[in-house]
């Protein structure tokens, strides 16, 4: 029998019982950001919970968690501590159970609607890598750059390639980004240009949340990597990162064996509907989230709790799966055309939203939506900054 | 007439009252990390001069930053209130002031002797970034790798160049450094391997520690850069990077116009001495520290108080002055003879130790010591893990 909880869900919902996905919201009224689940079109305030007394495990019991601002002290906890948590909060929320369904003024505390919160970053990130994990994003990639040949540099094959992202600029759902500048170098031997950017593209990826960490020199065992996965989020990596605000934990994910479709749509500036671009799946990469887990931290690096490691592009075998412009406009030479307009790159207006879900037997265990919508850069004589340029300082 | 302080401060201290860098320590005793300065051979505990009501200045009188376990409070501030600050602790220094100089109890509660006390990182460092901006390093790099033709690229005249470091593993001076493992290639079509490190390296740089920040999409202007640069730590940049702990402030650095020479001596291995390897200078970079700063936010990229922006390997014109190993060996072709011994990377139980110093007249400007020492590679019994290999998850 499937699991049903006391609070009306829509079984289109992305956040029925089964998921229960974690996030951080503030409340219209002015208070501190506290930690929540979601269930259907309400946020459940873990810290309200905690205060009625309501988490026994021996776990979470003695622990002020859920009385912070950001979830890392709940992602330090660990595997068990996770599990004891989801229990507790399926049997409150479980349509059989009394303790918080017949409490009306326990209810009012705890549920919010959604509509009356902001969701914020629900983590202090402290770093963030992002691979380059999916074979066919790497060949397309590869193609276009140096030519089918030599499409996948052999080494590609033997590590999971990644960058070390920059944590300031991580953003959550709904921030607006704006375009950014930065020196250009047309062809021949012209000087170098400042400008804002031409080919601004998005990228659909998801991104694991770190749980406990690792000590610097003491690298992972891939096959111990999975204890140390909190869970995933969407993430868009363009100018700034922009993440889902709901991290949806392994273990909601475990029966799906990672198999979570995931699509890109667009509003384009000026108008008011969104339009699908590409379809992908999170089961498209080649290197695992364990892989890069444990690759991360070969060398001896250490992770802490609430690291983000983002799977690079996401892109699937067929040309309407490719996860970002680059590939799906083939380097701006083939323009997409959707509802009376076309793109090979982003223009300024354009709102961006990825969503994605995996199918269980009657309900859905989604990753809610994860946008932005581009800024133009902002005018010259806003900026006022003299440009560095070559010049000896010494 | 040179200031003094009632402290008996040695004329080769490198904590003289004209420098007054900062730093975190932690009490032998157990008791919670503060911030401090360095005066001669003790910390001035700040906690217990606030506590005392002993920054009247209007900007520090109400703040609790010395109340906390690291600086980054402080940093946001800004540059007024840090004048502010030097201005109260050199009066209260001073051999004419008596307030500090004749309370005994209040001496005994903040001078503490620099041997009973432990240094930590003194910031929540939330992104570090490290830059390639000495010509010398990059000329002598080019020439190793791409001969002496393409030594340099265009590009690199017109952009300062930096990658994206790890904040996980910042450690502080005297902290181990296990050497690591990763995969190499051996020339031909053989298979990778995994093993421990052969070449490893240190790197002679200094960090840019950002004061106030700035805001996502709003760049800073280079003639205003100085604004956000608190000050100057010692960073060598080898496995993990290693800080030196006080952080001498801009305004010490100010009548010396970033002429500061450094050195980097080494203990070998089952040897007790140190002998110098390399002496280099500050000056020798051609982008300047405002210059790294505004290039870094160029983009809409935003700075945190606490953010560090390392130099790069800070290499002379003559081979004396090369600030690594690889230059210095000349990727290992030239052994280094020093000691009864030699070197052309760095072997384990290996202690390699920065220090570095601006000469005033009569006192020093110092930066003190950043050093480290390299354990072996955890033995293969110990890693115990799977390598990761090329195994396709789809």
């Amino acid at each position: 029998m499937v699991l049903k909880s006391f609070i009306e869900v829509h079984p289109d919902s992305h956040f029925p019982i089964q998921n229960l996905p974690y996030g951080v919201f503030k409340r219209e009224t002015a208070s501190d950001p506290r930690p929540a689940v979601a269930i259907g079109d309400y946020v459940l305030d873990l810290s309200v919970l905690a205060s009625a007394g309501l988490f026994h495990g021996p776990l979470l019991s003695n622990s002020d968690c859920f009385n912070k601002s950001n979830l890392n002290k709940f992602l330090e906890l660990g595997r068990l501590a996770w599990t004891e948590t989801r229990t507790t909060l399926q049997k409150l929320l479980s349509a059989e159970e009394s303790i918080l369904r017949d409490n009306a003024s326990l209810r009012e505390k705890a549920l919010v609607p959604m509509s009356q919160v902001q969701m914020l970053l629900p983590i202090a990130i402290g770093d963030y890598s992002d691979f380059f994990a999916s074979k066919h994003h790497a060949y397309n990639c590869g193609v276009m750059f140096r030519g089918p040949e030599n499409a996948i540099n052999p080494n590609w094959f033997h590590i999971p390639i990644a960058y070390h992202g920059r944590a300031s600029s991580i953003v959550i759902s709904g921030t607006d980004i704006i375009r950014p500048r930065g020196q250009g170098h047309p062809a021949g031997n012209s000087l170098p240009y400042f400008g804002p950017s031409h080919k601004l593209d998005f990228e659909l990826e998801m991104a694991t949340v770190v749980g406990p960490g690792n000590e610097l020199g003491k690298p992972v065992d891939v096959n111990e990597a999975a204890n140390h996965i909190f869970g995933l989020v969407l993430m868009n990596d363009w100018s700034a990162t922009t993440l889902s605000p709901w991290i949806v934990t392994l273990d909601a994910l475990e029966q799906f064996a990672l198999d979570a479709p995931q699509q890109v749509s667009i509003v384009p500036t000026g108008q008011k509907d969104a339009h699908v671009l590409t379809r992908s799946n999170f089961r498209h990469l080649y290197w695992t989230i364990t892989q890069q887990l444990a690759h991360q931290t070969i060398n001896g690096c250490n992770l802490r709790p609430g690291d983000h490691l983002g799977t690079g592009t996401i892109s699937g075998p067929e040309p309407d799966s490719y996860g970002c412009l680059l590939e799906l406009s083939w380097n701006g030479q083939k323009p997409l055309s959707f509802g009376g307009t076309s793109r090979t790159f982003l223009e300024d207006g354009d709102e961006v939203i990825f969503t994605g879900y995996c199918k269980g037997d009657g309900y859905n265990v989604g990753f809610g939506t994860c946008s932005g919508k581009i800024l133009p850069s902002l005018p010259e004589e806003l900026l006022q900054f003299s440009v560095v340029s070559a010049s000896n300082c010494t």
